[in-house]
């Protein structure tokens, strides 16, 4: 029986879109107000979502707690009230986009959930605005 | 043309994780508080997806009105303001995790929608924690 | 400069409406599936507001990670994944409707809260059906 | 690295579902109060997903600022607030059922974005009633 | 123990702004899109707010089933996939804005609900756009 | 006949918690994640409630559009993808908390709307976490 389980956290940060081979001129067509040098930020809403077999005798594809301290431990306390550009090391030669966060997010989250499962990530930069990975 | 519709429901319900073949402890260690031995509740947030072709005629896949009388008969009357584990025969022998419960809804309601469409359960068992059926 | 600050919070319970004094009609009539005697469930949503002045040196009214941290020792730690009926002592002789609980989390939280400060509870027992105290 | 990015729009519109080859009796058994002479309406909210490949140096799939515009002049701008029989000549011979809506919407969005990326529509008529395409 | 209940219930219509003692160039200017001549429509959102004394047998200010039910035969059987221009008797003369639209309900309810509770509206034009009837 | 209408608007931003007439240890021990240096952001949504007497020839306290408008030019063109610290002078001398930023806005907006109509604020710096004014 497989089926999918889903959990959503949330936690806010700090970043700015700039590519420092780009011109400023470039920089500010490509980004607009993203590129403020100094900075803005949004609250994000991630979804993960966990796809596997359920376990007869718990009834559990996974507990939910378990995956909820997860995600608490490599993602919430990691990004939550950070500067992705200036806190956050893999940003330093990454533009830290909705799109590459989000598959941040994934290899972080693969590499300590069994490997039996598989997991996609929905990263909501606003409530309006957001990314899947993979697709 | 192949498209998917997709109805919401509500329905609010109790019950207690706890497998008879284990010790308390292990119950204790596994469920956590949702082993309680008094139950706890949820608002469950049903999602019902239908996949098949549209009618060119009335332009419909199906009529929401009809899938809504359905889900009211079939989920809703069943489980509303009930007790899963105590007033629900199939939960005599299975855990009803959110997992399980998916599962048997997918069932059932695969058992009275025709053939030549497909069903696909999402069911929320709080805003943060939710599973689909089939993945 | 006098705000309000408000705080959501979420648990989940399982409760019943019956009256002992009155006969099994009655608690039909007025509770219909409410009265369930195997009990049903809730998700609820809780909404703490907060009055009063800004401090002027924190820019705070209340630090609202205090307020949280109060909401979780107080009213989540109580009440979540508990049966109202059988776990409260409260609720013995109390109906456990959502008036009577709004009141009940209002009182607790009232007597933690510094008395310079205004409380006011709002509870949701179902998205759609909620209740505020005081009026 | 291939990932999918979500817009969510709103517009509202009024319509009617009726067909004008069957009798008075059959176009109200098959489309209730949606069969309204006088028209009744809606607030559509509408998710456009795009999937393709992140272009490496700007980190970006598509920027979220055009694709909105795309949104805005080739969706919003064409319905908000129109009567779809009336306003809409695709809706001359064709039933403004959701599912046909929906379909349309793909159309119109997949003819101005780019071919090697791929559109998927979910148009929500209420907030429990939606339709996607493709399924 | 005064509390205030909440039910929130959901209907659509279709409408028009237009005032027929202005040219068609004002309309325009005052109402500009909504003064489309084919009509739009709207999903309401509705919430009634009742305040009064919580009865201490019951436990109840009032059974919020009872408030559904009031609310499905005053207001959504009225006004659900309606035109409120043409199929409306009080828009004949009336401009069927938002804030109108409110006061109207809030006649309706109070007089029906018990003369010792007060009703207070909020109507939901769009997700954005909202009114609160007596202010 | 008096109304409230609302209108919700939606806004990022940078910010960062510190006092700098306190020490480090004050500033961690008071605003913890809060005042980190690099600083963080929100997703900010604003709701703008202005209540006051209904034109009875428009049916309008006030043109939503144009509330619209009034809260693009002075609260989103001013506030969105800023840094509150480094960008908006107001913030020089006053922590960008919450209560603050809410205190600001309504103090830009009471000067720009009518005086015969009263402005209220809410100011959602997280799903969870809100503050109004005037309370």
């Amino acid at each position: 029986m497989r089926v999918a389980i889903f959990r959503k956290a949330h936690f806010n940060a700090a970043h700015r879109l700039h590519n420092p081979h780009w011109s400023d001129e470039k920089n500010e067509e490509v980004y607009g107000l993203c590129n403020n040098s100094n900075y803005h930020g949004h609250n994000y809403e991630l979804i993960v979502k966990v796809t596997g077999e359920v376990d007869e005798e718990s009834g559990y594809l996974m507990d939910l707690k378990v995956l909820s301290d997860i995600i608490k431990k490599h993602v919430e306390h990691v990004f939550d009230h950070k500067n992705l550009n200036l806190d956050i090391p893999y940003f330093k030669d990454v533009i830290p986009s909705t799109e590459n966060f989000c598959y941040l997010i994934h290899q972080i989250l693969s590499d300590v959930i069994d490997e039996d499962k598989e997991v996609q990530i929905t990263l909501y930069e606003t409530p309006r605005n957001y990314v899947q990975y993979p697709a």
